[in-house]
This record gives structure tokens, sequence and C-alpha cells, in this order.
């Protein structure tokens, strides 16, 4: 990686998302495996995905007027967890899903022998990746730890329920989410941070952003789960309600849903307002994120 | 843990046991966890089991003149990464095994899904653990992730094959196990030493004691697989030969075997010579992994 080269401000998105996917294919492509266990991981690691977490981490890195080629091991770490959980939950024993990303999923390519051990490898060579930052090595890697237990004990709650007996749908809700997608986006912020050597107030708005963030993701997630085609996703639609999941239009309506979009929009833009011109990526982004159709 | 009220040579090994079972309930009854997450992480941490990889690191840590207070939350780390492994290679989609330690494997107990999630679960905790080791905890974590790696890589040629072209059976027997069984054991010695700080020389002395134990565990497993009933091993005996798995007797004969085993041990013996008092838990270690029997 030489993103020195170029101050990260300049570097479009279709240049620092080439950066992205040649590390994950480095960091796969290097290591000593198996050669079925090689083949899977890369097929579940490369078979596109919109890297939403590595770009968070690196932008949140920049903004901390960090250095970004800093930031991309734990780049690559957080995406290389976010591709281990989506091959262990499409397993037939969880969410039985055959697509994903326009495509077969690892276990109805490899067989689910070799999906679960893909998944393993995967979570497995996440650590190495996060232990090997020149900076906050160690901080960057119990992020990513506790970040990854919160988001299995999230898919539990999802896929097998077990809510504290006081908890209301809107509430059962909200903690699924916190923890089965907000906390890997939330660590993803704080983890480019920590490669940045940010001050507490600085990790502090990125730690609430990235909070704002996972929560605006998942109920755009949940309106287009309900208002777009499997065919436009990529992915199984209307699955969620199909199967009676709890979802936010499910909850709290459309309409409800889209307002509140708006409304973590608007919070998160005052959660940069300090962190001035270096923070202009994650607006962006943010901006992205929640008017995005697929 | 308060080891460091007694020397550690004066702790006798149910003491030591006792330490470790402590540590172990406490990992995971102090985690915020979902309800169902906890019991199956728990039931599969706390099954019994012989403890080896947490007493080789602890009894490491203190050969190299520790502190074995420092190596506890690495020994904890190493013995999830062990039960993960069990949990996931006993799914139906992998060995297919029911019985573990003479009782339900936790997919026979828990199901499936929230079996590959328990395993998941370990996994990540272990590495919060490792991570809070207060010496050498980044080494340590790294040490974790790359014998993990090569676990998993082990765990993919023992089940689905795809070895070099150009090796005999004798050599795949051996890297599927240096793979499987000893990256892990020797992990543990390496984490020990990590954890005392240990010089270069004590670092490669543990961790060439560590190898020689790996394969000397392995060997004995499989005599004792050939020449046990199930009854006293606790789990289904013989399953390795009806595979036609390979295996030590099976390649290089019994006797062969059983000599292999008595060679190892002298060797382990000449590693550990400089290290002298200190060592002693290692050299009764190794006596009662050549002489175990089950």
């Amino acid at each position: 990686m030489m993103l020195e080269l170029k101050s990260p401000q300049l570097l479009t998105d279709t240049e620092l998302l080439a950066h992205i996917e040649g590390a994950l294919t480095q960091v796969i492509a290097t290591r000593s495996l198996a050669a079925k266990l090689k083949e899977a991981t890369q097929y579940a690691l490369l078979g596109g995905g919109k890297r939403v977490r590595p770009l968070l981490c690196l932008h949140c890195c920049a903004a901390a007027n960090g250095n970004m080629d800093h930031a991309m091991p734990a780049a690559v770490a957080i995406e290389m967890i976010h591709a281990f959980s989506l091959v262990h939950d499409d397993l037939p024993a969880l969410d039985n899903d055959d697509l994903r990303r326009g495509r077969a999923t690892t276990h109805v390519a490899f067989g689910e022998a070799l999906a679960i051990l893909a998944g393993d490898a995967l979570l497995s060579i996440a650590f190495e990746q996060a232990l090997s930052c020149v900076i906050g090595a160690a901080h960057i890697a119990h992020e990513l730890a506790s970040a990854t237990t919160e988001m299995i004990s999230g898919q539990v709650l999802d896929t097998l329920g077990g809510f504290p007996k006081d908890f209301n749908p809107a509430q059962q809700l909200e903690l699924i989410h916190r923890q089965k997608t907000g906390a890997l986006i939330r660590a993803a912020c704080r983890m480019g941070a920590f490669a940045a050597a940010a001050n507490a107030d600085t990790l502090d708005r990125l730690t609430r952003w990235g909070e704002t963030m996972g929560l605006m993701f998942q109920v755009v997630d949940d309106i287009l789960d309900e208002t777009q085609s499997s065919q436009h996703l990529g992915k199984s639609a209307g699955k969620d309600a199909a199967q009676g999941k709890m979802t936010y239009p499910k909850i709290h309506g459309l309409a409800w849903s889209r307002d509140h979009v708006k409304e973590l929009l608007e919070h998160s833009e005052q959660l940069l307002k300090p962190l001035g011109a270096p923070a202009q990526p994650l607006r962006t982004m943010a901006q992205a994120l929640a008017t995005r159709t697929k």
C-alpha cells in the first residue's frame, strides 16, 4: 500500500476501493493455507461487497489526521470479520441463504464443512491482520474482538431469541441491531481512530458518529428489504417480513423510518463539525449511506 | 487469581487446575452475552477436559522465571481456542461426533445453530482474553491468531484432503498433526514464555519443547485410539481406523510408535536441561503425557 503518495482527501473513492480490494486480495494470497481453504476464503472475501466498514475505518483515520496506510490492516481485518459473519449466518442451520451479492453463498459453492472452516479462518486471520498495525495494534485488536463477540451475541438473539423478559418489540429490535450491525460499524470507526492515535475528544466523536451510522445503516437496510426487489438487491428481499422478523418499517412504519434516517443524518453532521475538512469524506459517506438503493 | 501468594513450584497440580477452572468459569460468567450463548459456551468450555494447554502455558511461564498470574489470561485464551475447535469439529458437517468427554457434544445438547455461534464466540472472546495480558499482550495474541489459523488449515486437510501432490502418507500425517494439534500446543508454550518476557534462548527452547510435546501428544493419542475402549476414553475409539484415517500406528506400526514416544520424551528432557529447577513441572508433565492412558 502506498496511499502516502497522495493526500487521502485527493484519492477518489474508486482509487481507495481499488487499494482496499488489493489489500484484501493480498491478505489471503500471501498466507500459507490448505489449498481448498484458500479458495473458499477468497471466494467469501472477494465476492464484491460495498466495503463500507473498511472505508469507514480509513476515512475515520484520516478524519483524526492519521495516515491511512496505518489503518489499512485494521480496514482489512474488519472486512474479514464481516465476511466471516456472512458465511456463518448464511449456513443451513442459521439463515439458510443460497444467494448473496448475486451469487451462490459459500456453503452452496464449497459445501458446509468448508464454509464453517473458511468462516473460522477469516475470523482468525482478521486478528493476525489487526495485530500487524504499526500504531495501536493491541487497542485495535481488542476493539475488534469485543465488537465481534457482541455481533455474535446479536446473531444469537436474532436467530434464537432469548431477550430479557421486559423488552418490548421496539427494544428487542434496537438491541439486535445495535449488537448485530452496530457493533462492527462502531468498531470500524474506532479502529481507524486508534490507528491515528486520536485524542480523547476525537475518539469520542468518531465513536458516537459510528453508532449513528450503524443505526442508520440498519434502518435503511430494513427499508430496502421492504421496498426493493431481490434482483435489484442481489439477495433475497422481503425475507425478513416473510420470516416474521422485526424490522423498523414493520414496528414504526415506513414514513417514520424514512424520517428517522434524516434525523440520524443531521445528528451525524453535528458530531463531525469540529473535525473540519479532514472529515469531509465521512460526510459524503453518510449522505451516500442514507440515500443508497441497494 | 492470586497465584503469587505461593511459589508456583509449591502449588500442587490439583491447586493449579482449580485456579484454571476458576478462571475459565469467570471469563464467561462476567461477560455480557445473550443468555443462550452464555449457556452454550459454558457447556463447551467447562465440561471437563485435561486442561493440557493452560497447564503448558502456565508452567512455561514459570520455567522462564515469569509470574504465573501474568500468563493466566493467555492460558484461558488457549483453552477457549481448543474448546472452539472441538465444538466446530464435532458438527454434523465435519466429524459428526455425538460424544465428547463422556457427554453429548454441544450441537447435540444445544442444536447446530447455537453450536456454530458458540464456537465463534469462544474464538472471539479468546482474543479479548489474550489481549488483557499485562506483559506481551500483542505478541501473545498474534501467536494465538497464527496458531489458530494453522490449526484450521490442518482441520481442512484432515477433513477434506488436498495435500501437495508429492506428499507420501507419512508426510501427510506429519503435516496434519503439526498443524492440527501441534500448532496450538506450541503456541501455549510460547504464550507462556511471552508472558514471562523470556529471553531469546529460553523462548527458542520452550518453542522446540512445545513442538516435541505436540508431536508426542498426537502419537500417544493415535496409540490410545487403537488400543483403548470408547468407554475408557470417554469418546469414540477406533473411529480413526474405521474411517480410514491415517494414524501413527497404521503407518509406522504400534511398536515403532511406542519407541517414538520414548525418543521424543528423551529429546524433550535435553531441551529443558539449561532451564534447571523452574522447569521441573514441565518434566513431570512430559512424563505424564507420555504415559497417559486416556
